[in-house]
């Protein structure tokens, strides 16, 4: 038995982190601004622990294109590396300086914001340039080096005659890569990756307009100055406290998030937890509208301010992935592109984590300005239920703040409504029946039926609805959702009363053969049913079950097997009490009653929306023609 | 200047590869299968070619879950190592022995379906593993040697006495990765990723039921046998020529990918080119809905048989991501853990390589069996008319198949449609002038107004139809499209007739006053119309441009800045020849006009689904008492 030492040689290696380890080329300018801004942390670091006396400064990162030359420049005044220490840290691949650093001043610099980790990301510059130099000069009374590879494993390392301190590199762009030659590229990229990182960025220069003073001409024109062109923000608001910033702060942010972006946030929640692992962030409400796949990915993810991805699948909670706005972590476990997710135990903490905030705050926004968040919950309703559905915590958490709105504008916890209800709306075997209506318009007439019994109907639209009710009459006790056309409004909620009717068994039994003759039984099953007589005369039902299986089906599974494709069946309710009824019965003629209870059947239709094309013009060229 | 050479020490990047270049833990067990089959394929290319004379056989790669052990074994019957490959192959970090081989085999080998590529993939054991051994017997003739590593970059290497050629590698599963120790998770597993892999993949026994004999007893019971439990199709229906697969191949090819699909593709595109890339595969058409973003990322993506990711984003363009199949190329440039597709210009010749063969192969359809085509139209459409949309290449390509169907079930193409309607549905200014209709049933009354005039109503309900409209009368000449509620029919196609009103200037001035006493301005434009006495005494339309924007904007961008929030407006069309409108100009009482006009505008928009909640509630009930 012999023991050895496995190997890796770099012929073989840089290869493939050269081209394979990063998904995408543009990747490079994140990578190498990456390193200039821990280059400038780390004297920041070492000047404010007085390791050193060299003066920090206003130190920026400056982004410069040589579109002749082919060239691209990225320089910054940060610490700077003597000749040994780019033999140390650029030679070796993969070693991370950055580790290196972390762990030398480990008390010290944990927040010190440090972005580099693999020791891989420099090499990406390879992706897009065959020859890279560096010219370096340390912050220490050192000569300057500079460094020059062709793509190969070899490299060349001298003097150089930099006279400031800190790090530039040129990249010989390919000349298959000349988009990175294009200032407008670079911006984009700019933006795109470090829009938010903590050193300045500079790239290139813009006029600006000076105010004009207070005393000049009318006709003065103002004049402009040339400045830097800074990208980026480099004090974020997550970077913030909550108790630093105001309300109008969060929505300043959220524009410069979002430019495009002309509606106002709802309400925001600011994340920031350092145990079990370190998160900041800021999510925001956004007014929703119905379709929620639209509105999917629009949270960024980033680490110490980096850039990572709109994709925060499996960070956030789906039903929170509708937000918006911002989370960085350096806990987040990503691969060493840092282009995808590790599957992790730490994700699913943090995961659970973001749920948990988003239900309290949602809970204190309740407490502290209800009338508020009555007029908002429109526009979040959606989430929170996609959430009930979804996320058992969260539905035990949402007990507290979920509303269930009635037609009438007013708005219940489901605590509340159950008092509201239990005297009118408990039925003869003690269930309580909550009535409510999908859509005010199309059910308006039910609705009316209900309203005029002093019965409370809840206005429930979302698209996922009949899901979260099948949930809560599954985890709440003797409690039943009945939708309003569900029956004719003297059953939805059955009590021990007898209404009497106005027709002999007789008189029922030739009405119900009378209809049965002229309606078509593969659609309604005609009911009898002995109503007030300002009732309606006649009205279309269907039955909550039935219903609501097909819904579930289509919206997403659940239901019952097959039912999404079973054909719509009604229940024909007749009022036997309503006057219209008995001249119907005691019509003489057999054709004169047909086209009665037709025509009937056309009004009953109108109201449960189920009268349209042909049938519909012929019932209105009919009208027309009655009005004549 | 000293030159010197970039150095990568195993100590720094074995740690990466172990735990970060790999996305997902479970992907090891791809890595590891594909490894064997490797060894496999390339025992077969030495027989195959004479290089050596050991049988062939019947290999299989098996896989053993010893839970109590806490070990997962994976064994195959390829090459085997000997002590020096061994050596070679795996202590030697990123050498890729896939590649060495296809390097020496090159001229006969390039079809072997080899899937090694990187060199990395056998080091993801240990993502899961804290002790991995290899006990491996060379086809040579040599002693078979043991490697065993407990995951630092010490490895022992010394004799096995194993004696059967092949390779088994024995992980010894980690703590936290217990999961990889129960049976069904590796069934899953391997589903997944190897289900339609070269090499018989065997995972345990099943048992069988024999067929009876058929002289058997009524009452036999049959018995059973237990055999191996083959995970995978070695020989998957893309992997064929199409001359030597028939209809029935392609739906059970297409039931072995989607088991729980219970309806049938429409028909199928088998892709097979060999320059200038490398691709095989299968496209299905499914029935589509009209919800587009459901049905996505159903395509899978195949590396040498090895199941790669289900995100076709880029490779295939993305109207066509509603599509079904398979796609399996070694030329897709994948990162190193093959779980990110690189960015490439290869890339971009794929996807337009897809687009063509798509279109070809509709044009065809069209073309051999129009009937059919027809009859699928409908369940196609919304893919050829976003591809009409995205792609301008495919746009053109589709003026030889794209159907427009009537609301009377005739398909023609856009060809045929201006041939059919030129002579009638010309208009004075030589515009050709397309009538459609996006619902039969909401506009049933202005599709029969227009049919009586012989004209030619389309029936264009896909969400996306007005930006492709909005583009076709950018593209073609002198050609509109108007919706047939957008006017009354007579002004649809303008001619150089003038219709004579039965009203003199004065009777049209009072009428005109009458109704705008009574209708609401801020939604009504009255507009009186000399029409036929048998047309519809009132009408409503609104005026296409208007709709079309607004649409436009609801349906992803487009149309103009603003239109989207727009509040509706209509225009009441009034027949001054029809009787009843005389009526109402003749009516005495003021309030009796009123009721008139009501109940007509009632009835009118009744016809254009605009009567709804309590004016349609107070339509019924006013109705009923004037049926009594």
């Amino acid at each position: 038995m012999a023991t050895g030492k496995i190997n890796v040689s770099v012929e073989n290696i840089f290869p493939l982190i050269k081209k394979f380890l990063y998904s995408d080329h543009e990747i490079f300018l994140r990578e190498l601004i990456s390193n200039a801004t821990d280059a400038t942390l780390k004297l920041k670091h070492l000047t404010d622990i007085g390791e050193t006396d060299v003066k920090y400064g206003n130190p920026v990162i400056e982004v410069k294109v040589d579109k002749e030359g082919k060239k691209l420049h990225v320089i910054d005044q940060g610490v700077g590396m003597t000749k040994e220490e780019v033999e140390k840290y650029i030679n070796e691949v993969a070693f991370s300086g950055a580790e290196e650093f972390l762990e030398k001043y480990k008390d010290s610099a944990k927040d010190s914001g440090i972005i580099g980790h693999f020791g891989l990301g420099f090499y990406s510059a390879f992706m897009v340039a065959n020859k890279v130099e560096i010219i370096t000069k340390s912050y220490k009374d050192e000569p300057a080096a500079h460094w020059v590879c062709e793509g190969t494993t070899e490299f060349t390392l001298g003097d150089a005659d930099k006279k400031e301190r800190g790090t530039e590199i040129i990249l010989h762009i390919n000349e298959e890569d000349e988009e990175f030659l294009e200032e407008n590229r670079i911006q984009e990229l700019l933006v795109k990756y470090n829009k938010f990182m903590p050193i300045p960025i500079k790239f290139g220069t813009k006029e600006e307009t000076l105010p004009l003073p207070e005393d000049a001409p009318e006709d003065a024109e103002a004049e402009t100055k040339t400045v830097d062109n800074i990208i980026n923000n480099p004090e974020p608001a997550w970077t913030k406290q909550p108790n630093d910033l105001e309300d109008k702060d969060y929505k300043s942010f959220y524009r410069e998030l979002y430019p495009m972006q002309f509606e106002e946030p709802l309400f925001h929640i600011h994340l920031n937890v350092d145990y079990p692992f370190n998160l900041t962030g800021i999510l925001y409400f956004p007014k929703m509208t119905q379709d929620m796949n639209i509105q999917k990915d629009k949270i960024q993810l980033y680490q110490n301010q980096v850039y990572v991805t709109d994709n925060v699948e499996g960070i956030v909670p789906e039903f929170l992935t509708m937000l918006r706005g911002v989370i960085d972590s350096p806990d987040i476990p990503l691969n060493v592109s840092r282009s995808y997710l590790q599957a992790d135990g730490a994700v699913k903490k943090i995961s659970s984590y973001i749920t948990r905030k988003v239900a309290d705050k949602l809970k204190s926004l309740f407490n502290n300005n209800r009338e508020d968040f009555e007029q908002k919950w429109n526009d979040i309703k959606i989430v929170i239920e996609y959430g009930m559905l979804s996320e058992d915590k969260f539905y035990e958490k949402a007990q507290k703040f979920a509303l269930y709105p009635t037609v009438e504008n007013e708005y219940f916890t489901f605590e509340e409504l159950q008092e509201k209800i239990k005297v009118n709306q408990t039925d003869k075997d003690g269930n309580l029946v909550v009535l409510y209506a999908s859509n005010q318009d199309e059910q308006h007439s039910y609705i009316e039926a209900a309203k005029a019994k002093g019965y409370k109907v809840l206005l429930l639209d979302s698209p996922i609805i009949s899901h979260l009710l099948q949930k809560m009459e599954g985890e709440k006790e003797k409690i039943t959702f009945v939708r309003v056309d569900s029956d004719q409004v003297d059953n939805l909620i059955k009590k021990d009363e007898e209404k009497i009717s106005k027709l002999s068994e007789e008189e029922k039994e030739k009405l119900k053969g009378d209809f049965e003759k002229v309606i078509p039984k593969e659609k309604y099953t005609v009911q009898l049913e002995a109503m007030d007589s300002d009732a309606a005369p006649l009205l279309i039902t269907q039955p909550e079950f039935m219903r609501r299986m097909k819904e579930m089906q289509q919206t997403g599974g659940g239901g019952m097997f097959g039912m999404g494709n079973m054909p719509e069946m009604y229940n024909l309710v007749v009022n036997t009490n309503h006057p219209l009824i008995s001249d119907i019965l005691n019509t003489k003629t057999e054709k004169k009653q047909e086209r009665l209870i037709k025509h009937s059947l056309d009004l009953a239709r109108l109201s449960q929306n189920l009268l349209k094309g042909e049938e519909l013009t012929n019932f209105v060229k009919r009208s027309f023609d009655m009005v004549k």
